[in-house]
């Protein structure tokens, strides 16, 4: 008898959490296992803006893939999916193509710029470890090039961050500690530096209690962050952003560095594949599989559930995503032993914590508010916790966050 | 009586030298003296290499001039000079000016491009700090963007180095051992990485004993350095450069980095002040003084002295500098003392050792050629004592280098 066949697209928290779960519920005979990731390494999603910024070192939001998986009972493929062949039962690869009698989505998501003009060309976002790296880099080149120029270009010390969400906030506290160690570095005066946020809504952090959301903001804005809420950015171009201003008239903010913040969407290979969605998230039946596509599974970023209480969906959050892997490697568990049943997944959230850099943050955990150092205190917790629940014990011990006051 | 004023523009090895000599050999109530410089801190020209590879952490390669200046004894001006108006003993500063009796011009050297179309522009060249923290964070930001661009560019991790001479043989030396460290960082694939060193003359290093030079090209190219020998870069654009190819031929080398360390020039200041000067260089009276110009002294990379025995002029050294420094020093206290006497300059070369990264060298040292691990010891130890010469001991024990195997 052939034994199932089960494919995992993506090692991020969900992707990931359904691998080591599975190698740890299944027998060697029972299934195998593919796991299909395009870089040899997984990342966590939730510190990129700190990598982003320059306050932590890129090695130290990865790790090795090899690391946690064991080869034994699960094959890696590093490869990128391009498409789903879901009436052939096959996933299309840059490099080849796999095939699969149960497959797992869990790509992750990408950058939404809402067809806002010059965006896609011109701003960075914080998706992944590369661009993490790549804003850092362009950042600290504005920094080192400013003083070499004849003609000074204040522009270059101007960080313009669209959107006031979990993402852009969390990097504005990492940005706020890092500008003044770049201003020591390359001799430049504080003063000339300007790092804004700009964001449509008309609030900062929406959702968010606001007792904690006017402790953010006036955090920020002590260390030197101007807010410009309820603006709307209407382009993007090599030397700044366009705004709105009034009705009809529009204003340009000039910054070397735009960081777009402001919108995710989930993997648009979803779309390509056919598999019904919207912008690239798929609305999941309560065992977290596709609607029409029973081998097939949504996690993480690609995946819509909705909250009953507040008739919105849950974020994309890495906690979700991980305790949807954990699911997700049950019912796959189940379906391959011809159990009937398979569990309903209902997220389980402990609490929410957005870092304003490295020591301080505001939250809820527990059902209790909190900020500063208790806050920034419950975050790194939240950090390690997450290293523990797919790497174990060791994986805290090489990239866990100990720098507690 | 008035006392007579100095002013010494430059706090280079040449300036920062004569400034330290005379606080030491005259009174206060003999002459005012008064340093000018354009930043607040002098730095180590000849480690600049270290710098702009990312080897050395530019903070390394400065100290502050209130360190070893002596608050009671020199006046010291941050400003920029920018004309020597020689009739009226007054040099023109960006934010105002300051006669003189007695001028030191120890303005060091700048890049000279021969002309070269795009160079200017296109190219960085290895100068002064702020120069040297740009192309370290140029480099480092196409390495971080490599990979995230869906359409390869390799020829962001192309660098050519224009020059095989001092400069560009160290600087190749650092960039050999950061290349692998960047590869890792930035996962690249050490493979697609280009360093090309582009020179007109048909030598590495001329000047070189030819066994040392076979060494060090040797030693380069097994760590991947190609050398095009006998080359001439014609032109450089934003995408590379154009070399010569054969009679009538021109070839295109993409390169995202340019680096051009093939000429040197003194300031361009002391033609615009009418002192007659060949590329920016004096041929100064043995005492050191301008012809025609019995107030002042040229020292460092402005000033110009035969070398008797091949009829050439001395390479504008750190070494010849600081020496430089110490005979204008005694000339100058001479000349406030009413001595009829002034001191003839002969320089003293101890040796020349280029350096090929941590741990490697060529050179010559009290008359013996030297390769390997003792050169580079013999390196470090120029570089210790030129910090010794100007800082004193604490000095050596701030900055200094004892990374010795």
């Amino acid at each position: 008898m052939r034994k199932p066949k089960i494919v995992i697209l993506g090692a991020g928290y969900g992707g990931l959490m359904t691998t080591v779960r599975l190698q740890k519920s299944l027998g060697v005979n029972e299934a195998d296992v593919v796991l299909v990731n395009k870089n040899g390494y997984h990342y966590e999603t939730t510190w990129l803006h700190e990598a982003s910024a320059g306050t932590l070192q890129p090695d130290r939001v990865r790790y090795e893939i090899s690391s946690v998986v064991d080869k034994n009972k699960v094959d890696f493929i590093q490869d990128t999916a391009v498409e789903i062949k879901t009436a052939e039962k096959v996933v299309k690869l840059e490099n080849g193509e796999v095939s699969y009698d149960y497959l797992v989505v869990a790509l992750g998501a990408e950058s939404e710029t809402f067809g806002i003009q010059g965006l896609k060309e011109h701003a960075f976002s914080i998706s992944n470890l590369n661009s993490a790296r790549q804003i850092r880099e362009h950042i600290e080149y504005q920094f080192a090039t400013y003083n070499t120029e004849e003609e000074k270009k204040d522009e270059r010390l101007s960080i313009v961050v669209g959107g006031a969400g979990f993402t852009g906030i969390e990097f504005l506290g990492e940005l706020a500690n890092r500008i003044p160690e770049l201003c020591k570095e390359y001799d430049v005066d504080f003063h000339k530096v300007r790092v804004m946020c700009v964001e449509a809504a008309p609030t900062v952090l929406p959702g968010f209690d606001p007792e904690l959301v006017n402790y953010a903001v006036s955090y920020l804005e002590k260390k030197g962050v101007e807010f410009k809420i309820g603006t709307a950015i209407k382009g993007c171009t090599p030397e700044g952003i366009i705004v709105a201003k009034g009705e009809n008239e529009v204003e340009e903010i000039k910054a070397a560095t735009v960081i777009w913040a402001a919108g995710v969407r989930g993997s648009s290979i979803i779309e390509a594949s056919g598999i019904e969605a919207m912008r690239g998230r798929v609305k999941v039946n309560p065992d977290l599989r596709a609607p029409d596509h029973d081998d097939i599974f949504i996690l993480g970023d690609c995946c819509l559930i909705i909250n009953e209480e507040i008739n919105r969906p849950y974020p994309p959050t890495a906690q979700i995503a991980m305790q949807e892997g954990e699911v997700c490697a049950k019912n796959l568990t189940a379906l391959i032993r011809n159990e009937e049943k398979l569990e309903a997944f209902t997220p389980d959230i402990k609490g929410t914590v957005c870092s304003l850099g490295e020591d301080d943050a505001i939250g809820v955990a527990f059902g209790r508010k909190m900020v500063g150092k208790k806050a920034s205190f419950m975050k790194k917790m939240i950090d390690n916790r997450a290293l523990y629940m797919i790497g174990g014990p060791s994986m805290v011990v090489k990239k866990g966050k100990f720098n507690i006051l």
